[in-house]
């Protein structure tokens, strides 16, 4: 690792420290701004945000002790950087972003109950059969857990589009562009993760873009998606609906 | 550097990890005070202050372990002293700034969105174009990241000028005095990071003067700043703007 690459991966983490530490208190204290049917979502997603933060002070402090700039040289010190942070964080985080989603639809309840445990088992799912193949940089075995991490994926994409499709029609028209808009950035944001996973299949495997590119994309699965949600839920709060 | 350097510059640092922890608790305990249009302003002002308490204990954390002081000498630590944490923060609390401003004048929803939009955009350029040639400490490259970060800013300036200047106009007459104030406050103390920016290729660096600069400019620009936001949102308040 350069010196550069060090600095650019010590700046991510710490950027993202104060962004969802920020987003935290934001989506917390914003719950004073929607009608109470929709400050469960606000809730969740200030919890999100705060599991984030904690997890990001991790990563950090286990990649100082994992790696010290000194006298211009970037030392690797024997210690250990953990890996596995990222997948406890998102096995918390990916079903609340989920149940974010489904709880400003405001559905029946039965609907509600239904939509939300399907979609958070397979959330939750998906990060369980991603982890084992994380740690694997080659072979056969990792592939076979990328297609099962997969499968619940592939699932959360088609209820996406078509379960919650159905939904949104529903919605009022003023905040339908809205919905649209924030699924778009569930799909693109979290296809970005399978890509980066299986990098290392074909030798592309970097450290410091995975750590980078993982880094960018919570932000904008996290924070910004929470804006959405935010901003779906005062619109909604305002006309009553 | 000498012991009186090294002391003002540790004790600047402290100061301001103090002025703006303080200011952080009283933006977000006053949003009581304010109407429910003007709290999101007050949340962005606890934001904005938070994320500098956090950047600015990062930057005492860096400070000391770069520097020690010991048997009366400044001793160089050989740990580098990381110039980005004011990049990071300013790259999160610039666009918040702007949005702040954007808020208390409570347009309507689609010129907020637009104009909210373009402002953080430019916000986020400027920083991002300007942290390129921080590194750089004279040489032509230092003035082309310079003249790049300048576009942004001074579409910024413009369209504080322009743009938000009709819009004041709009505004009840009693706090139309104190919007021009607090845009004066902008250009003034916006204007000084460009200035210290390129005193190095004037030979006029100083890393003692730049770091009490910046210290003592963050401080007008976010929390002085958001005071004036503050009374606004109050005196808009209590006539029902």
């Amino acid at each position: 690792m350069s010196i550069d690459e060090f600095n650019l991966v010590y700046n991510a983490i710490s950027f993202a420290i104060a962004a969802f530490g920020a987003s935290t208190v934001f989506f917390l204290l914003q719950r004073t701004q929607v009608s109470p049917a929709y400050k469960t979502a606000l809730t969740l997603s200030g919890l999100v945000c705060l599991i984030t933060t904690y997890h990001y002070l991790r990563i950090f402090e286990s990649f100082n002790s994992a790696y010290v700039l000194k006298d211009g040289l970037v030392i690797q010190t024997g210690m250990q950087f953990n890996n596995a942070y990222r997948y406890v964080d998102w096995l918390l985080t990916v079903p609340l972003l989920l149940l974010e989603f489904v709880l400003v639809l405001r559905l029946p309840h039965a609907e509600t109950y239904k939509k939300g445990l399907v979609l958070t088992l397979a959330a939750a799912f998906m990060v369980i059969l991603g982890y084992p193949g994380e740690t694997l940089t080659t072979g056969f075995a990792k592939v076979i857990w990328w297609v099962l991490a997969m499968i619940p994926f592939s699932y959360i994409l088609y209820e996406m589009i078509k379960g919650v499709g159905a939904s949104i029609k529903t919605q009022p028209l003023v905040v339908q562009p809205l919905f649209k808009k924030t699924r778009l950035l569930i799909i693109l944001s979290w296809s970005f993760y399978p890509l980066v996973y299986i990098l290392p299949l074909f030798g592309l495997s970097a450290f410091v873009s995975i750590q980078v590119g993982f880094t960018f994309v919570d932000i904008v699965a996290k924070s910004v998606f929470g804006i959405l949600i935010y901003i779906i839920a005062q619109r909604k709060s305002e006309i009553g609906a």
